[in-house]
């Protein structure tokens, strides 16, 4: 596999187990696709599912996605937690190997205008696919969710599609079709219960407050383990590092008298990311992804 | 490619291209054998072929190998500084993916039974493989070399060969065929000139002085640089950890006064060692390999 890109549509059903199995059936009837995790949220009603394939198999996937939950997704009878203006809601499309994010930036386009013109559901270009500043943070591009985009979309000259109609599908809303690099779900526990303290913390260092670039936190409070944790995504770790990241939060916390107990990644991390720590804290003065042994037999 | 065994044979012979043009040939016929990477040493008249596979696939491309380097190398014509003993020299199989050490010990014997009996080649198990504690130590194995071996293996019990003839093979020698962990070949760099201090280091955290277990450790003098080098193969990183020897070699550094200036990988590291620095340095309470993006992708 020389050419990888990965592909994480974000579905409005997260209780229906026979509609999520038929869309991750149509995603796998591609040849050189490979599902590599399917999430159901029924709190949420939301599924998220992750997959792979070269830039061709890719858009093929995504398309008959989108086409799959509009048949089998009718947003006027879903309710949830989570904000979502589409039955496919967001579908980001990431660069992993052997592909630029400007390519994935072009797929997402090549796909959005497929599934405006095939399905007749208005799509916004999102993030590194933006055309509009505006749309570059998804928050923007999604508020006011289904409901509230319903009329936004006819008279509101900010919220015009990217592609498609200028009316929400009547079942199926609309879609957020983008670019965006691998998110690294990061999470650093304190040896502390004060929360005032994690919440400073995430507030110091996140990119909101002026902190670290592509970085979100929060603080909270762990009761099970009674300790306080700063919560994390890292949206870009070519540009700011997890080390970086680990060395920041400790210092903040050294500053108010808290140690680092431990940290967690949720979910996946790229290898590079991983690569980097490594060089990192050994000093490794040149060390590459290709010198790991299992890239070299499987890429 | 769920179970993978890699297999690094040494043959002696680094100067005739189409010799181990044709060596790699035999090993490539097999299906479903990768090969890694290929290095010709001509001071060292020495060549290392490193190729990963599942069982049934590494054994068939290691006697392959040893046929055809039986038919090409004579070792009575062999000249070079590294010490050896046959044309195929040292056959390892190592464990990477969904195969104990044990799986490859058999491997060893499986392999080594055949070689003795297809080649008429004697053959010693060594490491992992070994059936005497004498033998765990390659250097033991080869003691004499070729020339010493073809005189004690008919009169000195202790070099009686596992299998295969009490006498050498004329141009073929005999073979060491054994099982072991990966080597990771690392290397610290202290911001001295002081020779005596890396010697020291190195000698005070290498196995043989008493120090990290499955280490071994040299002091060096870079000239290019004008630094000093302790220079290390970690023969088992699940038990010495990368961290750990880093973090041994800096407080001996820095308890002569002597600061790390960086560190190297030379050629391969497993991904669970590369794991592991960053589990330790960021404090990672729960992180396994499968929570590596590509990883999932392509295994």
């Amino acid at each position: 596999m020389g050419e990888v890109v990965e592909c994480v549509p974000n579905f409005s059903e997260g209780r229906r187990r026979e509609v999520v199995d038929r869309i991750v059936q149509s995603i796998s009837s591609v040849p050189e696709i490979k599902i590599l995790d399917v999430e159901m949220d029924g709190d949420h009603n939301r599924s998220v599912i992750t997959f792979v394939g070269n830039k061709s198999s890719v858009q093929e996937g995504a398309f008959l996605a989108a086409r799959t939950a509009a048949e089998l997704i009718d947003l006027t009878k879903h309710s949830g937690e989570h904000p979502r203006m589409g039955a496919l809601d967001v579908l980001p499309f990431i660069p992993i190997e052997g592909v630029t994010m400007k390519e994935c930036a072009d797929i997402a386009v090549a796909v959005g205008e497929r599934i405006a013109k095939s399905l007749e559901i208005p799509v916004y270009l999102y993030e590194a696919a933006a055309r509009k500043p505006s749309r570059r943070q998804l928050e923007n591009v999604r508020r006011g969710q289904f409901e509230g985009i319903r009329e936004s979309i006819r008279t509101d000259e900010t919220r015009r599609p990217d592609f498609g109609p200028r009316q929400v599908h009547p079942t199926a809303g609309a879609i957020a079709v983008g670019a965006r690099m691998p998110l690294i779900a990061f999470n650093i526990n304190l040896d502390s219960q004060d929360l005032d303290a994690a919440k400073e913390i995430a507030r110091t260092i996140r990119t909101s407050g002026g902190g670290l670039p592509h970085l979100k936190a929060l603080g909270l409070r762990l009761e099970g383990k009674g300790l306080v944790q700063v919560s994390m995504n890292l949206t870009d770790y070519t540009i700011t590092s997890m080390s970086r990241v680990f060395d920041e939060v400790q210092r903040e916390a050294n500053a108010r008298g808290v140690q680092v107990a431990e940290s967690e990644i949720i979910g996946l991390v790229p290898l590079d990311a991983v690569c980097d720590i490594a060089a990192r804290f050994l000093k490794l003065e040149k060390f590459e992804n290709k010198q790991v042994l299992e890239r070299r037999i499987w890429c």
